[in-house]
């Protein structure tokens, strides 16, 4: 028995395939197309490479200059946009070293693979392409943040009401609403300087999986390409991805948060609600009917967040189970990462054009505080006359009950009425019935009170300037 | 108080952005890049579409006439490649309509869209596509199940150890595993029956979310277009996707089905198990070890699986929660789909060109065949004479531990030395320690015997020779 | 070197481990704590295997007799709640025959897994559940699509704001965007029954994973146990897991339907929409704020799509890239079955309580309608004069601009003012600000108009009372 | 029109709901039955809120003294398995104020909650929970850690093959292959100071949305219960789940890793590979094939990964698109958290101590090294020979070629033979083939060599010694 399938025994298949080659296999491994944007960090980590080599005397000092200069002339065609890829150049570490031996001859150009493995090669690449993507997306969540202070402040004399449940709760400043989400961004702004921590490791020097035999100094290495620290094992360092799962949910995070600021926006650019107007930069309208404008900057970036979490589910769930070292199964990463990243730059953007953009109508927020909204000022005016507070709520549950017998708003409520419900009561209880007061008394740190909002901003314009050093 | 964020009060984000454009926006929001592929079912619909308002005496049959032919020719210019895209096509149904208009004059095309909404229209593009694509997957997946079958049937002598826990557990042929698989594919394959019922559903007729206000005759364009039915309720109609997470669904089980066929073949083609090589097209060696054979194609397999059930999920997240009717967030829909099922189409021609070319080592197989596989044959032995299992179980248990003792395999032991286990074991207990008799003892339906196994395969064969009439 | 860790040299974890025991392995390994629900299961397939063994002559008469009695002895403590787990019941198929060999005696009852493994014994355990609760889902489904059904005939005349991106679009009826619920709903109905074709498959005599050796009757087994198939191989039928994935994404489906329910109708809930009112059994207050009415009902409803997602997408990931057959990772898929059932079971009933019992406020629904979403019926109205639709399209443009620039509502613009945009407006054009008369113009299938919902109410209550035999 | 639909239009569903109850309600919206393990948590929140209020003036030293005394009492209650939870107990806040209330009177206990709401007290509760058991997980890891650096430092000798791809590549120490984990386990570990800085916020003082009207000291309340900032904005504070996120993530990433060890462990304790014997204390045994030793506790950690990377995800999908504040949905937060925590303290005490009993099997091991592992070797010798290293990779595959066409292993060609595929074969060529001379080449940092192994246990052991303060 021969064991290998006969092509007369079957027709429909067999003549489809030969053993020698399959294009849509060629198609599938190779990762050019994709990684080819990492043409730069590819040739940075060479260079170094090459310098590494000559210090441990595998190549000469005409060598390593020849080196050098051959992928300086690389690195010319990429940005020129005059690198042009062969048909062979199956991925992007490839396809710089035949152009480097192009250049500088097949003789020296052949020394530079000497005891480095495309395994630890694309990992060094990647974690270079990340690093400086999160310069980026610092600089971008600054925008976003800045974006946000700069309207709280502006903005803070407006009411609107606070809600729980989707409910009207109690009264807030708008400002308070927005400094809720520039709470969330500075925190993950600041979620940056652990997560570049891990990123900046370097891997080169780890080979295909058992290390480098050839006295390389990786500390120098790290030096030169910038990284804090050395990989500890070489095993790890060529087949563990959890640094880019590590990047992947940042984004993921960002982007969840990201979607519950565009749902609220959403909701608050309603017919029903009205609070505020989109520009319409961010907005679209209907092929069919003439009066819409509809939110769809919100709306891509609220349905964003889905497709992100699943990625990063995703990413997971191919390492899951995966045996060390590198397995192929690990080329997904940069498609993943990629995709997420550039989908992220698009969605900080977005928002922060949005906030900065939009226009709120204070009227429509002020109309919209009811005064049953002060029901819990109602319970905490009778605790700040010593009764209780489960008490004093279920007074204020009195008088809700007595103003909707009325048929009346709570603070239509004479002091008699009120003075039947509990005799603290008093004279200047009709104090109560003020949006401005109620919104004050919140000025405990964190609250919605003008000083604490204030506070707030200042606190995360301090924050977001500070020198994270990523 | 004006609402509107002031340039002047926010440098560093006033200038950036304008009330009227925003480029990233424009891009993010830009459906045409990806959904242009579906122009021709775009066109398709928009024919039928035509028809429909000439029954309904919406426009002449001149008019008609000239719909008709303009189409064909925006057809005609796209499979020519010389459709043009324009700054301003921002989806694939604008840019049919204005190039309809451009060639047959605005009067006439303008009337194309009268009481249909672009949220009809694409629901009804991408079940059309959609309809198109199961057929290809049809047709790919009887590719697939004829190469297990031809290769089942070719390799039916060889035998293999049968794992459960990746620990050998009994005999089986090869091609008993080869047809788990294949009775796997055929019933996905099989499910692509009710999946496309649940696709082949015509959504136009539904307008933005209201219905058709023209009587416009549903069931003539359902007809016209090949639907079974047509949709039962318009908002339902327009802002439902769970046709399109079935699809994901079906390649999702199909991709984790195909995960772990990757993952059986990648351990059989390992050093240590060795039963399997893979043809030089679906390998490849390593940068840096000359003597590397890398199962690269079976990898790229196991590794999708991972991304797709993410994209699945995700997508479901992505609807989660979103309020009824047409959301922007659906938009995420067709990347999604897109992506999965090139990935997909992709994956089962690798699969099928792996079986048809793989070569199998029955040498390798049968050496690893053990004795002590055939411990519960050795209880069945006892069994046949009559002994309760449970007892026929300890007593094969006291045979792999004599043997142990013995320092030698189960078969070395001497009748004798059985006896005194169990008087049961008599001369013909020698022929136990055959293991093309212990695959043929299993000859119940689903069994490894040989002519069970031949069964499956003819089952399987006339399995996917059904039409099924997708 | 032994090769064993030496506790001499790892004091730190050396005492803690020995290596007979570990109590915290026992508990994660043991499944009696879970899957003892399937009790009635296991307990009928093992009476239905009983007899096939006596069919085969592998028992007498009087011992399958025996066993059934026993079984049934067994049954019977199981549902007086007297059956008594013990500490080495790993478990219910071992706690089961343990207890049937106390009951029988061990000679008879050591027979009763001739040939069967738990292997083939759990997952036909596992489908006969499922089977069982198919049944429960189709009477919920029923229960809950008849909730809507049923309110949808009785609020026929409630108009209300048809919403697409959340914004108001055109006029629909309630009970239109009821039945949209109902329609997805009985879509999801329908699809019971090829989710129960792929479920009614019978496993059973496919033992550990080579087949059963002892002429066992499978067809007859199926038969006795209500299958429809019987299993086509071995190694498919023990190691697949596809049916619950299956069933997984069946229930995911459905919940993320009742999620985009669940949103509707939280927003309907608040002040700001007002449309319904929740019953109190669904809602609840605040332990600080006495005014406030929460629709947690609404919101669990919601949240748990996301849980149940999580418990699909997981299963799959667990299932990503396992070797064939049996793995005892495979132990998972009880654990998620079970949950997301029972959450299920609740997230319906609870969805068809509040249907049932809510509140609507028409005059809310009514008051909500403004002339704007009009805006389509002023380009229909010109359509219907002979203007193409484009054009027509246009000029509704210029009405609702007209109105804006003269500071009230469209209805408000005399005849001159509208024939000064377009002559084709006459006398009767006033009967376009009638938001019954737009409501009734989508009379195609599938559309608002009170025929065309009476009609669907009509097509689902058929379409549920259908006996789908599952 | 009444609105409300009635019981006698709808008698299937009508009967069965009532406006005022539903018991099935009742219960999913209980969360007594899981957050009732939060006792001690809730007590302690509560004890320094009871400070607080009068440390503001807002109950007295009497007050203060009898709640302290009162919630001691209750604490000790629950520590004596002696608290009865009553029906109407929702929660684990609501049931510790009730027990206050009856052991110091409604009068003074009804104060406690006075400026506090569920809303803050809960993600207090929660964070200090956390808090707790992040101690408990980075002893774990101590212990996991430590198990495989002792195993490393005992097995330093034993040397096998190193695979890339699942196919032998480079011969290493497995030593080296522990330490893979042990640094990625190291890494984990040290992101356990990132993730508790994140957690260690306070909440409390936000009350449910506006934040504090009494002037409550926070940073007191953050001293007192032992929290490192105070959180920025009150409705960020109460509605932001993405710390626990955070912790979910970070059990992900861990169990993933764990389910990588699990798999590679899994297939060494394959008969193929046979590399490591488990004990039995991990392993059982087959029901039917008395033979069998299986790798459950191996293969249950595996498939645990992809559980919890859905409920990771699925909890993400429930946050996603939520509004901001506190929704019910968020209740899904505590049954997720705890059931990840439950089950990966599970995982890792089992991996631990999988670790520390199993068996190698060093001879195993050195058989399945090849001489085929060296051809990276022969390069390598030809490089410090002067020859590029391209060159010498080429070389080295005729060496392969040549081995394969004489039918010999490649230490078996004689010098001539080397000499004739490059002259710069000398006499000490033989000195290839020598596996320990290939491990102790790569001796920079990271590799395999035995200083390099060693010097990574001695950089983990002092890692997982630094005081992390959690």
């Amino acid at each position: 028995m021969d064991g290998k399938a006969q092509s007369e025994g079957g027709k429909l298949w067999g003549g489809r395939f030969s053993a020698d080659n399959d294009p849509i296999m060629e198609k599938f491994n190779k990762s050019i197309d994709f990684d080819k944007r990492m043409w730069r960090e590819d040739i940075k980590g060479s260079k170094a490479y090459a310098i590494s080599l000559s210090k441990a005397s595998l190549i000469t000092k005409d060598e390593v200059s020849s080196m050098l200069k051959g992928l300086d002339a690389v690195h010319d065609e990429w940005e020129a946009e005059s690198f042009e890829i062969e048909q062979s150049d199956e991925d992007i570490h490839t396809a710089n070293e035949r152009r480097l031996s192009e250049i500088i001859g097949p003789e020296i150009a052949g020394k530079l693979h000497t005891g480095r493995s495309r395994n630890d090669q694309v990992v060094t690449d990647v974690r270079l392409w990340i690093r400086q993507e999160l310069k980026t997306f610092s600089n971008l969540m600054k925008l976003l943040i800045t974006s946000i202070t700069e309207r709280a402040k502006q903005d803070i004399n407006a009411l609107m009401p606070g809600y729980t449940h989707m409910q009207r709760a109690q009264p807030i400043r708008w400002s308070h609403w927005l400094m809720s989400y520039g709470s969330a961004f500075l925190r993950n702004w600041q979620s940056l300087i652990p997560l570049h921590a891990k990123i900046n490791i370097l891997p080169l020097g780890s080979g295909a999986l058992a290390g480098n035999p050839f006295n390389i100094d990786r500390e120098f290495l790290a030096k030169e390409l910038g990284f804090n620290e050395i990989s500890l094992n070489s095993l790890d360092a060529t087949g563990n991805r959890d640094f880019i799962a590590d990047v992947l949910f940042w984004l993921t995070q960002l982007s969840c948060q990201l979607s519950r600021f565009a749902e609220d926006l959403i909701l608050y650019s309603t017919s029903e609600f009205g609070y505020v107007k989109l520009s319409d930069a961010y907005s679209t309208g209907s092929s069919l009917m003439p009066q819409k404008k509809n939110a769809d900057g919100l709306e891509l970036i609220r349905g964003k967040a889905g497709t992100i979490i699943g990625r990063c589910m995703g990413f997971m769930a191919t390492m899951k189970g995966l045996p060390s070292t590198y397995n192929k199964d690990l080329q997904e990463d940069k498609i993943v990462l990629f995709d997420v990243c550039d989908a992220m730059q698009d969605v900080i953007q977005i928002a922060s054009g949005i906030i900065a953009t939009l226009t709120i109508n204070p009227e429509k927020m002020k109309s919209a505080l009811s005064f049953d909204m002060l029901a819990t000022d109602v319970a905490y005016y009778l605790v700040r006359r010593g009764i209780a507070f489960r008490t004093a709520h279920n007074l204020a549950g009195q008088v809700v009950k007595a103003a909707e017998t009325k048929g009346c708003s709570m603070d239509k409520l004479s002091l008699a009425e009120l003075k039947n419900i509990s005799p603290k009561f008093e004279e200047g209880a009709s104090q109560i019935w003020n949006f401005e007061n109620s919104v004050e008394q919140y000025a405990a740190s964190g609250g919605t009170s003008r000083s604490s909002v204030l506070n707030q901003i200042a606190k995360v314009e301090k924050g977001v300037k500070a020198d994270i050093l990523i």
